[in-house]
């Protein structure tokens, strides 16, 4: 499949044109990650984005005093992640290690902000897809949230995390 | 305070400079709640964003077969509340109660639309800031999906939801 035949297919480039999608593949690199090599830390500065082209990730947390892995989430082809690095200014919120040999393409946040000197329909259409998909993994997690307070019997003391 | 100088404080408005909160403000209307009174329910297609100006509410998801009410979070003064519908296209994620006689101003998505015909660059802010405020809930949701996978020594089974 060619890139831009893949990239059409990423919900976070949803509604652009080929030629600004043709515009947002120069800036894309491709990386090679071993299985088991660690593709970012929790707590890293980095900002960049990376779409999975081929393989398998996981994303997991340090949890607790002995910093015990917690899975999140498993990724494949066409998912991405590292992408609430281009939305706020906070470290990375979780790891991300390869679980097959992976081959990925990644977006820088530099990158991201050249892409706003453009159209600038082309970067609000990209925040909005991003947000659409933060958004999207957050419902998901909310839904995680309630099955676990109410099994947890904790319902009415309730942890806050979030809303509709 | 004026509602200026309340919009001055409220992160989604970051940025916006203080003619284009005055636009902003002109399409916010204010609603007033009673305590117990429910102010969007799960499940409704509404397009509407909420911002407390007083009081309490609470979120919360009606869960299993006997949709049993989890609370997920609390929100007050300050705080907004259904501002993923208008960034997705998907039904009320959940529902908000008040829990105390409370004051909102709300923005509907058609407004939040009417928003777009006016500086550009208003617009992506306000798309930008509403992305960071749902990244920062997502953040919150996974570091709790987290602890709860360690605790319920499922950590390498993993519930997926999202990721950094």
């Amino acid at each position: 499949m060619s890139l831009i035949d893949f990239l059409r297919r990423i919900p976070i480039f949803g509604g652009l044109e080929d030629a600004e999608l043709g515009r947002v593949a120069t800036y894309l690199r491709g990386k090679t990650y071993r299985a088991g090599e660690v593709i970012m830390r929790e707590g890293e500065q980095a900002k960049e984005l990376f779409i999975v082209r081929q393989g398998e990730v996981e994303i997991f947390k340090d949890v607790g005093v002995d910093l015990e892995e917690a899975r999140i989430a498993l990724l494949g082809e066409g998912q991405c992640f590292g992408e609430m690095s281009l939305i706020d200014i906070m470290p990375r919120s979780a790891s991300v290690r390869a679980l097959t040999e992976t081959e990925a393409l990644s977006l820088s946040y530099s990158d991201f902000r050249a892409l706003c000197c453009g159209p600038t329909e082309t970067f609000t259409l990209l925040v909005m897809n991003i947000a659409r998909e933060i958004s999207r993994r957050l419902r998901l997690a909310d839904s995680l949230l309630a099955e676990y307070n109410i099994h947890s019997r904790s319902a009415r003391g309730g942890v806050g995390s979030s809303q509709p």
